[in-house]
């Protein structure tokens, strides 16, 4: 039998899995990803790990058929990384090639949130769709883009960068250093400093109670909790958020017309109190065209999105 | 030697040519649609002309290998129309059957922005590359998706409509009836409509001597050229169109991170006076991994772009 290597190759930890083409988790388990020791040590220890989870589910490493990584940065031909998002690793660094002349066996990579997109449509929420967007909502907004069986990674890697789309000229600085983008507004940090710079001039409400006045210290969880309790202040920040999240995935449906949207990530989380209000200003923002059969579901893989995906390349 | 039918089907006129697999047009000609009559009569009719056409060339009607047509609306799966911009033809109309009845020759059919994007990506200014994105920028704005050999034409048939993007929440009202859409503020009429509010209150301008002050004939094209005069109103105006280009064309590269952009339509004409503010502008809108390499050309085929392209759907 075949089996598949599923790297999520993480900012502290590196999750490693031992797979089967059909995403069949055999053993997984987890290390420090400890970057500063540089590509090559890094992923040296990887593969060590590797041959450990191998060893112990008696598998030959010749069964080992491929080696799927996700990584924190844009992926060019699933093979050389333009930069790393947060490792000083250099740029345009060929992972393939080094992963490859390390272990052996053949070695494609890609983006990070792409793989999470890739496993949802090989193997999770949007399986069995031709053409599906998954969207990451969390500290950031990410994306991915699948259609007819594969991703798009983009020219330098960048494709389904959809955090990045402006929605209002001149708008809030992003953590990017460009101005109103999509994340800035609807992701869970965005969603947290508009009720930041609201929580400051008005403490008469249920989320100031449940936060126990630590404004700093505020989820965007506890945002949906109390307005699921019927917290006025906070439906109005969830009504906010459901805008700005309408007109970002508005955007990216008018120009790829998927047939399914997966939400992932924590804020995909608050369920129906925010997906109800998105579907319906989704209308405003969209063409009726690209609306009216469209699905949203939530991701299912979770944690194990970025293993599983990453033996996606394989299909 | 095989040939193929490439038909551009218009709102008042049809184009019709035959051409060879590598877009070489043998002989074209242009009838009028006069749609009013249905679908199956017009259709009829232009198998009459394509006929005619072969006759006229001394080519047996058996080595016409297939007819392609580009559609104004969304089309499904290269046959089905999900409904005409300007027809009255009904709802999803199965016009590859239609067409492959009357005639007995495999048919193909795609929106005619992305047959246009197809002719430049296989036969015009985006040949030999793998990802390019073609944006129509006239009336209105229009746009095609050309990623490894195949168009994204979207669930619905949609994919590409890159002109009803949001820029603005709540802004300008658009012809398709939603507010703040890309093509409200950059097509053609967008900034005829821009510049006509302003030449309202603003007369002391060469653009309002050059139109002899008649603002209800104002064209696109009379804006750059006194802007290329020189005219502070009019380069403004530029300033404006570059402006909300930058922003929409942005989002498309944040999304999609093609290898080139092929700018087609009147208002690309406008040439370097549009274009190096544009690019500019962009560094503002676009991440900087999208934007470093990014080609930006302008559209070579005019009006043969419609039956070029179409042969497109045949490689």
């Amino acid at each position: 039998m075949n089996y598949y290597m599923g790297i999520d190759l993480g900012g502290t930890n590196t999750k490693i899995g031992i797979l089967d083409i059909e995403g069949n988790i055999y053993k997984s388990t987890s290390i420090k990803t400890l970057s500063s020791n540089g590509a090559q040590k890094t992923l040296e220890r990887i593969w060590e790990a590797s041959k450990e989870l191998a060893k112990d589910l008696q598998i030959d490493i010749s069964n080992i058929k491929g080696i799927g990584i996700g990584i924190p940065g844009p992926v060019i031909d699933q093979s050389i990384v333009a930069f790393f998002a947060n490792f000083p690793w250099g740029e345009n660094v060929n992972i393939k090639k080094m992963m490859e002349d390390i272990s052996g066996i053949e070695t494609k990579l890609d983006n990070d949130v792409n793989i999470i997109a890739l496993g949802e449509a090989k193997f999770g929420a949007a399986k069995g769709s031709r053409a599906s967007v998954t969207i990451a909502l969390g500290t950031g907004i990410g994306g991915g883009i699948y259609i007819d069986g594969h991703l798009i990674s983009g020219f330098n890697g960048a494709g389904g960068e959809v955090g990045h789309i402006k929605l209002v000229k001149d708008g809030r600085l992003c953590g990017c250093g460009q101005k109103g983008c999509f994340e800035a507004y609807a992701s869970a940090t965005g969603l947290i400093r508009e009720a930041t710079s609201r929580l400051i001039v008005n403490k008469n409400n249920l989320l100031y109670t449940i936060i126990e006045g630590k404004i700093d210290s505020l989820e965007a969880k506890d945002i949906f909790d109390a307005a699921k309790e019927g917290d006025e202040f906070s439906l109005s920040l969830v009504d906010y958020e459901a805008e700005y999240l309408a007109m970002g995935i508005g955007n990216i449906l008018n120009i790829i017309n998927p047939e399914i949207v997966v939400l992932s990530g924590g804020v995909a989380l608050a369920g129906d109190i925010l997906m109800n209000p998105l579907k319906e200003k989704l209308k405003k923002y969209a063409l009726p065209v690209v609306v009216k059969d469209i699905k949203f579901v939530q991701g299912i893989l979770g944690n194990e999105a970025g293993i599983k995906g990453s033996i996606g390349l394989f299909i």
